[in-house]
């Protein structure tokens, strides 16, 4: 048997910022130092490291869980299939639904509860859950649901990511400048053995890795008890770069897909450079070249929405929305993914 | 294939909370308005329907991720097995770590990771992560610690409930004094077919119900912005005394079992009459009176731990510390629960 995604549908909020937003925004060192440098020059260099220009933010009416809403009645939609069809629903999320001017998160009910109820389903025995695995919470739940179908007690899965980053970060600190928020959603059913999810790896490192990412208080302290999201930039780095191609690498062996047959890699983006030296270390465990076109990159205007950016990016190329980009029957490809805990994952997928 | 647990552990929190510690406590009416009774009359009430006369508060120093290691350090120590050699770390909660004196839940890394990391755990392929779903959490999280086993990708789970919902209560609610703390874990592992989780059942209400838990204003709103768990009361107990009986009925029709074979039923505690009112229904299908001991209770000195309430009950059974309730080599068990979301779940388990 082959689990395969049916139906994808993203949204992608209506607010742009553009670098420029953040111009004449106050931005102070972890201590809470100024920085030497003009807001400018940090933007500029900002823009080099992760190819960021623009992001998305939702508007002050909407919450993850109504993103998310509008994104899985996409996906349904796009399968064709009757929604009270549907076994389960599992949302990677990692902050709950915050409300515009509010700290804290709200995850009771829980935000596949909410999602549930906002598409009238009325079938008990689909079963909404919430899923929390950092950024390549999405590529998790994809797994989840994979493994469900395959033991026999799920027929058909609506697989959800979405966050609203904007919600949670610090304005003092630079690093939120790469986060947006966003929703992507598909319907997983099974499928006959040649396609669909052929592989699969996730990984959690938490001995010296579990607090890379982290919820902490303001650069600017004063006064403020409110934790944002922040993270180790650099160790992060290293991680991804040494730890993700090698999950790839791994991933596509158990899949026993020739490397000359990936069409596309579809990681999650939370910096450009990043991303690229993962790919080029992945070719490089191969003696190869980085193929061109092999990386669809939407990072440019739609910075990191966390788990919603692959599932989005997919929705995106399926459509026809990405230059360059198309999927084809028979096409393999990797999804591949690395966040907070730290957690890594990767997927070989045969369209 | 059948799926076991090998070890349970749990932790209860050291700070007995008496009813007598609400008698000064000022309890209001969800509009604001005050009570015409005296507390004492509100105590004495609230504890001749839930059955609760004390419930266990963490120290200040804990946070829910902390017990939760705790409870976990006992289960893998029961269970005999190394620590290196579990596959997935599961983990209901519904809150995060939500620190003395704060509102924010903490949920970056994810509590799992926490745990892992406290566990000093090294193998990255224990995969862990976070589940959300209501108070039923810790009965999904084995079932889906079931299905990893079932389709191969993992032989030895660790699935843990914990909560610190006094962290989360309005001082102002009379139902606050339903909440307590604590965490329970437990280790499952493949076993021949003849033994463990022989049937499961889960559902997720959400068309009218979605919002019957929910994270509401304190009920003395002067200026407060902070969100406490809320509930209504009356619609919970209705529709739990409806669909859980219902849940069990199925659960064990599944598992071929005959109602005569059930030696215990552990059921989520929130509310002692709800409790006997479910267990009566149960046993009314089958033209049954409630036979003696059938349903262990630690409600009145425990309170409701939410996602830590059974898989605590189970861990002071099996150690011997439940009067009147053992459990044995070859005894059938149901467990059951209900909460937020809202959500029901069964399993029908063998020893």
């Amino acid at each position: 048997m082959g689990v395969s995604i049916i139906g994808t549908g993203s949204y992608i909020p209506e607010n742009q910022i553009k670098n420029k937003a953040f111009a004449k925004q106050e931005f102070l060192n972890s201590d809470g130092s100024s920085f030497q440098q003009t807001n400018n020059i940090i933007i500029e260099k900002f823009k080099g490291i992760t190819g960021i220009e623009e992001r998305r933010y939702v508007s002050e009416d909407l919450n993850t869980s109504d993103i998310a809403f509008l994104a899985s009645e996409r996906a349904i939609l796009d399968s064709g299939i009757d929604k009270e069809d549907l076994d389960y629903i599992i949302f990677a999320h990692n902050f709950g639904d915050v409300s515009a001017g509010e700290s804290q998160g709200d995850t009771l009910p829980s935000l596949a509860s909410r999602v549930k109820h906002l598409l009238k389903i009325r079938n008990p025995n689909c079963v909404a859950y919430d899923m929390l695995f950092g950024c390549p919470g999405w590529i998790e739940g994809v797994i989840q649901a994979n493994a469900f179908i395959k033991s026999g007690i799920a027929k058909r899965c609506l697989v959800i990511g979405a966050e609203t980053l904007s919600r949670i970060v610090d304005p003092y600190d630079r690093d939120s400048m790469i986060y947006a928020d966003g929703a992507g959603a598909v319907v997983l059913e099974a499928s006959d053995a040649n396609t669909g999810i052929m592989s699969h790896i996730s990984a959690s490192y938490t001995l010296k890795e579990a607090h890379y990412l982290f919820y902490g208080k303001s650069y600017n302290s004063s006064g403020n008890e409110t934790k944002y999201i922040k993270m180790l930039g650099r160790k992060i780095y290293e991680f991804a770069v040494t730890h993700v191609p090698n999950a790839m690498v791994e991933c596509l062996r158990k899949s026993g897909f020739d490397v000359a047959q990936v069409r596309k890699i579809l990681i999650h983006q939370a910096n450009e450079k990043m991303d690229e030296a993962i790919v080029s270390r992945f070719y490089g465990h191969f003696n190869m070249e980085v193929p061109e076109h092999i990386m669809p990159m939407t990072i440019d205007k739609l910075g990191n929405s966390s788990v919603a950016t692959i599932p989005t990016l997919l929705d995106q190329i399926l459509k026809g929305k990405v230059k360059n980009h198309h999927l084809h029957t028979g096409d393999v490809i990797i999804f591949a993914s690395v966040g907070a805990g730290m957690n890594i994952n990767a997927i070989v997928y045969k369209f």
